[in-house]
């Protein structure tokens, strides 16, 4: 009898295994290095969307194994953040990520990867200090030990993340360096809706009211970029033009609107070099980012 | 023609290499793995004496090859700290790490294993907080930093560390536990000098008088072994007695006297569970440190 996929329908792979415990997992890990097998990872905290299948794709295509990691890390939430009704649907994820080749679906329950007596923090320093870094205090450290976590467990060849979490990508890339992590971090590119909405898991928040109001991001990114390719320089021009765009939206409120160096993350004054704009705005409650590389 | 060991001196290991690059270590780490060879990584400041060479026989007979690293890590000193004095003699450690049958010393300079702008650190609490940890803020970050980028380097199958430093192997093995790396921590016995004086390459800052003193540690911890042997079970009175050990020699000054939990590393009032007795001693400059497990 055809099994399936785990979401109890017929699948294009129907390999794949979804596993909740580590020993488990490593044991696959184990076997599959043993034929001399590349991983690719794909760490995400579900509720899949067509950006995380983007990484999915990308990572079947360049690796011989993927694992794609559903956990919401409860480290890397503020006290005040939206840990309990950050929104999931295993069997949707399931699904994709069958769909997409993926061959491990690793789902573990927070008590499986943290002991109750973890007290073992991976810092990026610097890095973290602007942007979200200094709007979410903690978040980094808890991305960046589950991530370390990750990296032990799967030893992944390359490991993919999208560019929407820009800092997040430049951290973790900053963190494989300095750690000395044997693998490749592979930046990809942000996915967005028709009318140029980022993906992203939170936009499942937005009234439909917001989600119109939310399109306020990639227009001012837009109107940034322009600016940009007409030669302005001056990076404070640069961020009042993306915050007069923002501003004309009732429903927005800025968190932040940043121009600095794509590597380091500083705060740059003229753009000389690859600069990251990123901006950070609240939608009613729904915080989102955006950015775009220049 | 023999070309003997690194050392110029023919050796019982003529194969072993010294290595300074990371990226030398990992093709001769990557050669071994293809051919499914296990490794021994044995992690010291160099100036290496019996104790370390405990640790090395012990890799040898437990590993298929054995990775010996010779590295005094400036991130895990105080600014008033002995970094800039801590004994080396690296024409000495090859013979003895050749001699003792490693394969690879790992040699790397500063500049190798930090990049300028390397800004990521490996933080375990609760377990640094007391002991050693509260006395030199920011040591045990730095150790652990290091010793992550090692075995990500190396990949271990086995790692091993002395119990003279108590607190530096239960922090190992809970940030092991915690980041899931995937080798087994090796905690190996104290070497003692003939009269008793457990083997640390700061001994060599004593002088003949100090050397005298410095016997006053172990001393005191074989008082404590006695009064436990008695029955003696409230830590206070196990404290009174080690510190009025230490206190009779003049020379001696009591950095701390802690009697902990020897996994938790909290301090315990009865004693119950195992227990680590650990203590800290300046004699004249030198400090020096020594412990038991009851």
């Amino acid at each position: 009898m055809d099994k399936g996929g785990e979401g109890g329908k017929f699948s294009a792979n129907k390999a794949m295994k979804t596993i909740s415990s580590v020993k488990e997992l490593k044991e696959n890990i184990k076997s599959w290095k043993k034929e001399g097998l590349t991983i690719g990872l794909v760490p995400t905290m579900g509720f899949l969307h067509e950006g995380h299948k983007s990484l999915i794709d990308r990572a079947v295509k360049e690796n011989d194994r993927v694992v794609v990691s559903v956990f919401v890390n409860p480290i890397q939430f503020g006290p005040k953040e939206d840990l309990s009704t950050y929104p999931r649907d295993i069997e949707r994820d399931k699904k994709l990520c069958s769909d997409a080749g993926a061959n491990i679906l690793f789902n573990p329950e927070a008590s499986e990867m943290y002991f109750k007596d973890a007290s073992t923090f991976v810092d990026v320093e610097e890095l973290t200090e602007g942007l979200c870094g200094s709007k979410r205090p903690g978040h980094f450290r808890g991305v960046c030990t589950v991530v370390s976590k990750l990296f032990n467990i799967v030893t992944p060849d390359k490991a993919y993340f999208g560019q929407k979490d820009a800092q997040q990508l430049a951290v973790i890339k900053r963190m494989v360096r300095d750690l000395n992590f044997d693998l490749e971090v592979v930046g990809c590119e942000i996915i967005r809706e028709e009318d140029g909405l980022a993906k992203s898991s939170r936009n499942t928040y937005l009234s439909k009211e917001e989600r119109k109001a939310a399109l306020i991001l990639s227009k001012s990114l837009n109107k940034a970029r322009n600016v940009l390719s007409e030669g302005e320089r001056n990076t404070k021009s640069i961020k009042r033009v993306i915050e007069e765009v923002l501003n004309s939206e009732p429903l927005a409120k800025i968190d932040y609107v940043e121009v600095v160096d794509s590597i380091t993350l500083k705060p740059v004054e003229k753009v000389e070099k690859e600069i990251l704009i990123a901006i950070a705005v609240f939608i009613g409650k729904t915080r989102l980012i955006d950015n775009i590389i220049f």
